[in-house]
């Protein structure tokens, strides 16, 4: 099986001419002398999990952020690398595969080989099942050269997403220490890179040399805080994404009979739907976060969608676009509470045709209400990390048939005047996740390829590749590395008002801020978006010429530079240092106290935990 | 509702770079000045049917090729336009919308205007609806600003695929003789050029003034015949889903454990499927030609499903794309039966509910035997050409669902040893439909809106604009007109040996050309596709750099240049004519006697109309 792995291949026109692509690297990493610089000690977000992370991770809790400069760069303290010993490296893809994947192996090869052409890049055959079992792939330049800027996982494939089970991180320890590892690139989402800092601190705690070391890649976009403003791939889905809604959208236009529901591929969180909104207008997003905070039912939903379709109708318009995210399906608290009860029940054994009869009265009120097709998918095992089979459940479906019913209902009593409602629904997910990565996806993950090698060689260990300042050009990106455990948080949930159960610490994916940019961006056209067709198509993803550098707008409009301002509160306390040196006068003094004792009681007060500490991720 | 056709609108980067991008004209159509040279008059393919096509079009069968040629070109009987008088024409897009067809109002608009600069250029707002109710929009520089090169039908918006009834007719001819059009341009595939040439008749007959010409613009890629040898909008659709396959290939490639099933929207012909199969090398196709031509059986054809399962799992290959045309459900020779007892229930005004117990004992047994999704979607009323709704009956849902069954049988009884089989299903259609046109689509379209003035400039009535030597560079197009008459056929269905129907003449879909160059491109690739794991990713469509000049494979592999050969014919004939003058020796004479009399012989016994008459077309 392994032996189809990294085979040379066919490529297209396009395709060959992609691969000859090269990304630029930021200044900061041209050059084989980097300068590390250490920040202060890292805390948790949430101050009030911080101590039962710390506890969980007691080897690699509280590490510095680390920035790389230029060896040129005028910072005191800055460390500059200079010996380059060869290095032993393991790479693996984990879970779902994310358009720019490739790269990051590119990145590190690259990185490696220009530091000591000695160095040995292994990849793990089929993932993470590779990493259990050994089964490696020394990259090559020959291998790479049909990978390079090219979508999928096909060049080491991927299987489970996971590495928990002490059986799996045993396994991954010994694969470690046989191979001689320096260093294991873990690539992945919030999971994977969960999973990476554990594996961290473990290999510490067992005295093991090889670091571990985390990419965040994920199509979802979720994997998203201060030190991380986007993933690999997240472009490149949302670009093959909004190309497909806009042609639907023009479609719409041009036959005016068709309401089209789209559901969108992206877990839990709704950020590639609030993307694909803000790049291709269609009429209506529905937004998973949105339904949560305002506790809508389905019923609620299908109303809302109504009153739509029935407002278009009024300026003559028979033909729309609506997007709904695959994780709504969660986010509607008694679809959510019916799923816990199914997931549940089947933990227990219970199997799948005596389930509806155990079911609490209300929930399977719910259940019974529900048509064939949408009961069957709910019945659906859960997934490895509890959530609903969310691509299997088409939520969309279930949404049209809503709206049809009670469109026909309306038409009936004669409170609607309009056509008959027409619905057509699609899934966009598998058709976006294998396409080639935007010239975006490719620059950033080739970067982030080269970071891991820096991380290696400043020898830290459990800490994630980061590059912020990603909405300006790339000369002006910041390369950098923060712990993974600085990315965590410790969920609680109170079942009953008398138990509360205290989860593991872990990277939990992000969810859309209602009170951010993006979906202020969104609130201000959803009027307007919803009558007036404002559709607007960026075509298909280029690689020359207009649209080829776009990027995502959620990135572009977001204010995020989370690490340009750690920097910047460093050099104003070395200001402060040095100009209230000893010997300077005592005015200076005096008002150099006064201001810092009123600015760290304000920071004390905001800092300390509340019971509503965990929303202000 | 009107008020919202050829409206400004926002367009992205990309969309503004294509708005500006100026196809080229070959070079008999630049310039002022144009030739028109008159072939032969046309027969029709069928020698059998030429009787009933004559005699239901005395006014317009029969009438010659015309070609269009440069000013300067040296062709004795040729014959220069020179007056260009205003004209008023009108353009009305019909049927499904298929993405190039506003570079055909564009081109026409541009050329009358270059003639004549008080021409004017009405729209049909809505399309046939807009036709029969005289809603119209003056075309002008402002209004096409926005969709030059853009997709969609949304310019003029489109309705009924049809101007069939006498009604229908009497609307049409109304409306041409109240807006005193000189022309009417027809934008559509087979049915809507039927009903082109239908009007042109019609209004000769009724002796109104308006000359109806036809522009073959259809994604279904099967308005295809010795004179046209492509569609507007087949190679955008094919580029689109091309892309998504391939994507979906290296996503299969990538996790190997999913067996995807791909619909393709495409109408009764495999044109769609064969095409996005030699761009992209899946797994399979299953054409509807090869199934009917070969009587395969539903079971037949999961049974080769489960075949080609079974022998990539001994390889050890737990995954696959396999492609299946939209038109396949009413290829399968019984669930074809099935289909016409339903719908001949239908017809018959019997409910729904009531069919399955109307049905013969066989075809009731097979309904009884299929999953409730199918049924339902077997049950709908079919369409206005008296086919089934093929884009909404999931016929990729319904062989997933019998190879899966299969599969785990053969799985029980230990004949299969391979991995659980998984069936992930798709429909690609709508998405690709709206897409912004290829570069040749753009070309092509833009050009036959050229050829359509140049129709009318020659007052010629029932032809149909075409290109020809399309596989070659733009200056080396063909540019022509053809009798829409000569493409049409006549069917004849023996449903019993006792009787035979005759069916109104009528351009037919053409299926793959099971004898063709493209096919067997196929067959010689298709071992390899099913087991190597070929898969080429051609890329989102390009509109610079290197793809962005590709055009089909089917049309480059075909040698097809029949206007071509048809030329070189009259070349020879002349020739002939040019040295067996009177005067000339006796031998010459009696060496060109005998050559052309055994020529005429040959011929003559090809040309006999035979019981097989008809497949050669």
């Amino acid at each position: 099986m392994e032996s189809d792995y990294g085979i040379p291949r066919e490529l297209s026109d396009l395709q060959k001419h992609r691969s000859l692509y090269q990304p630029d690297l930021p200044p900061c990493l041209q050059g084989t002398t980097v300068r590390v610089e250490f920040g202060d000690a890292t805390t948790a977000a949430d101050p009030a999990g911080s101590h039962t992370i710390s506890r969980s991770f007691p080897h690699t809790y509280g590490q510095p952020l680390a920035h790389f400069l230029r060896a040129t760069a005028k910072v005191a303290d800055a460390q500059i690398i200079t010996e380059h010993p060869a290095k032993r490296v393991g790479i693996v893809f984990c879970g779902r595969q994310s358009p720019g994947g490739h790269n990051v192996v590119w990145g590190l090869y690259s990185a490696l080989k220009i530091h000591n052409p000695s160095s040995v890049l292994l990849g793990f055959l089929g993932g993470s099942e590779g990493l259990f079992a050994q089964k490696t792939l020394e990259i090559t330049d020959e291998i790479l050269s049909t990978y390079k800027n090219q979508g999928g996982y096909d060049l080491l494939g991927r299987t489970k997403d996971q590495i928990r089970t002490t059986e799996q991180v045993n396994a991954a320890l010994t694969t470690c220490k046989n191979l001689k590892l320096d260093g294991l690139v873990i690539i992945g989402g919030v999971t994977s890179n969960t999973d990476a800092a554990q594996l961290a601190e473990t290999f510490a705690e067992a005295k093991c040399s090889t670091k571990v070391v985390g990419v965040p890649v994920t199509l979802n976009g979720d994997l998203k805080n201060p030190f991380v403003e986007t993933d690999v791939g997240f472009d490149t889905i949302c670009k093959v994404n909004s190309q497909l809604i806009s042609n639907v959208c023009t479609d719409a236009l041009s036959a005016e009979k068709y309401y089209y529901f789209i559901r969108l591929m992206g877990r839990k969180a709704s950020h590639v739907a609030l993307e694909c909104t803000l790049q291709s207008h269609p009429n209506m997003v529905i937004l998973g976060e949105e339904v949560a905070a305002s506790k809508l039912t389905l019923f609620d939903l299908a109303k809302q969608l109504c009153d739509a379709v029935q407002a278009r109708a009024e300026q003559d318009k028979n033909h729309g676009v609506i997007l709904i995210p695959e994780g709504l399906i969660e986010s509607i608290p008694e679809v959510y509470s019916l799923l816990k009860e199914i997931h549940g029940l089947l933990r227990q054994g219970v199997s799948v045709d005596k389930i509806s009869s155990q079911l609490s009265p209300w929930a399977s009120a719910l259940f019974e209400f529900l048509p064939p097709f949408i009961k069957k998918q709910l019945l659906l095992h859960p997934e490895s990390d509890d959530s609903a089979q969310l691509s299997q459940i088409e939520t969309e479906k279930l949404l049209a048939h809503l709206v049809e019913v009670e469109m026909n209902k309306r038409l009936k009593e004669g409170t609607y005047k309009g056509k008959k409602f027409n619905a057509i629904c699609h899934f966009f997910g598998y058709q976006a996740r294998g396409s080639l990565p935007s010239k975006f996806d490719c620059d950033y993950a080739y970067v982030l390829g080269h970071i891991c090698y820096h991380i290696l060689a400043a020898g830290l260990n459990g800490y994630m590749a980061t590059v912020t300042n990603l909405k300006n050009p790339q000369n002006k990106w910041r390369c950098g590395a923060a712990p993974i455990t600085a990315m965590m948080t410790v969920k609680r949930w109170a079942q009953n008002p008398n138990s509360s159960f205290i989860g593991k610490p872990a990277i939990h994916p992000a969810t859309v801020d209602l009170k951010g940019k993006a979906y202020e961006l969104l609130q201000q056209n959803a009027v307007k978006f919803l009558l007036d067709d404002l559709y607007r198509n960026p075509g298909p993803l280029q690689f020359d010429g207009p649209g080829a550098d776009a990027k995502p707008v959620t990135l572009c409009v977001e204010d995020q530079d989370y690490m340009g301002r750690i920097k910047l509160l460093q050099e104003y306390l070395d200001k402060v240092r040095t100009i209230v040196k000893p010997g300077c006068s005592q005015e200076v003094l005096k008002a150099a106290l006064s201001s810092m004792a009123s600015v760290t009681e304000v920071l004390s007060v905001l800092s300390t935990p509340s019971s509503n500490g965990m929303n202000s991720l």
